[in-house]
């Protein structure tokens, strides 16, 4: 029987590579997609398909980040235009105050009462927009710290956190994905997409997945407007 | 200006102490309280009761903790009558899966969104029920894991978790508490109250209580079933 694992999954690219990979190494995972009041609502939609054409059980779980603030992609501020070489220089505005170590905390009770204790979360620090939360610094200490709050330590087990987009550029994650035949029509990554779920082409996510399909030289399927 | 903080408050004995000695000490407290689907759900008016007491600032923040599942205090499980010496041996059924982890990340969001960056939580290991989550050496793990997950770290500053009550016996936590004024009559540390809200006096958090305050030689203001 495969080992089980949570995998964190938004309905982004990086998230739904991370997906495929936990799958090729052998894991079953469960999915877990977070709904935090996101303005990018339609990523969720896109974590579902994706759930389902692996056959994968998923937990939406809602948290109302829009009640700490403090954020571009959850308050209703307007989700900067910057220039491609300014992305990860400083933290930006669409930075969540602390998202990934709530997400991580979440993950990590679901984990536990169901006696699992990998989790796979799609950070990486090459092509991304400076985010603290997705260093591998703080990574570990996370592991550490949901380690000990759980009863795994107890037990003489622990938690591990899988990060395998960590060292990855962008084009190295989509030429991976594409390989184990993910399918990237289903995912989102747009801050600010349309009504229609269209990509606005000019945000710091959009950006790095364009440079990113172009230097792997493949055409990105989501839609643009 | 009195430095803001942030104090986690549950409505429980130890919360409302942690409170009124973050004011002692001269901070401006901001509490947070977790409507966490627990089935003493009385805490959160008792919450807001001492909140409204101390005139602080009170977010109350919704986390469906019962989609996670494995305790006692979300699920319909029995809340079982153990012995008191028995009580703090392992881990119990009233363990809600990474609990701390997830309630200091979120007031870890909502602290780093106003530019607080000192944490008070009522976590103690003398008279307490044996949750992971409490330990000294989970506060600290979690204390350099959320600060290289925020802003903070990279402004040279760090998040401080402060745990005033860490190494008192619930005793020694009632008479500081009494002295501070605190009145434990807004208090509710009951696992299973009736419908109006008495308490039990079996379940562990009971009987930690009841022994309290025989051991501080004051009596529990808070009716019983």
């Amino acid at each position: 029987m495969n080992k089980k694992c949570v995998v964190l999954l938004s309905g982004g690219l990086d998230s739904t590579t991370t997906l495929a990979i936990a799958i090729s190494e052998g894991f079953k995972p469960y999915a877990i997609t977070f709904d935090y009041n996101q303005r990018h609502h339609i990523e969720i939609e896109r974590a579902k398909m994706t759930a389902e054409k692996y056959g994968v059980h998923q937990l939406i779980f809602p948290l109302p980040l829009n009640l700490i603030g403090g954020s571009a992609l959850t308050d209703n501020i307007d989700v900067p235009d910057n220039k491609i070489e300014e992305i990860g220089k400083g933290i930006p505005i669409t930075y969540v105050p602390a998202r990934n170590s709530i997400f991580l905390s979440v993950a990590s009770a679901w984990a536990e009462a169901n006696e699992i204790n990998d989790i796979f979360i799609g950070v990486n620090t090459l092509d991304y927009s400076g985010y603290p939360d997705c260093r591998k610094e703080f990574i570990d200490a996370m592991e550490r710290a949901l380690t000990l709050g759980t009863k795994f330590h107890d037990r003489g087990k622990r938690i591990v956190i899988h990060t395998p987009l960590a060292d990855m550029t962008k084009a190295e994650i989509i030429k991976r994905g594409s390989e184990l035949g993910v399918d990237y029509s289903l995912t989102s990554s747009c801050y600010n997409p349309d009504e229609k779920g269209r990509a606005c082409g000019k945000c710091d996510s959009c950006k790095l997945r364009l440079k990113g399909f172009a230097e792997a030289g493949l055409k990105d399927p989501v839609e643009y407007q």
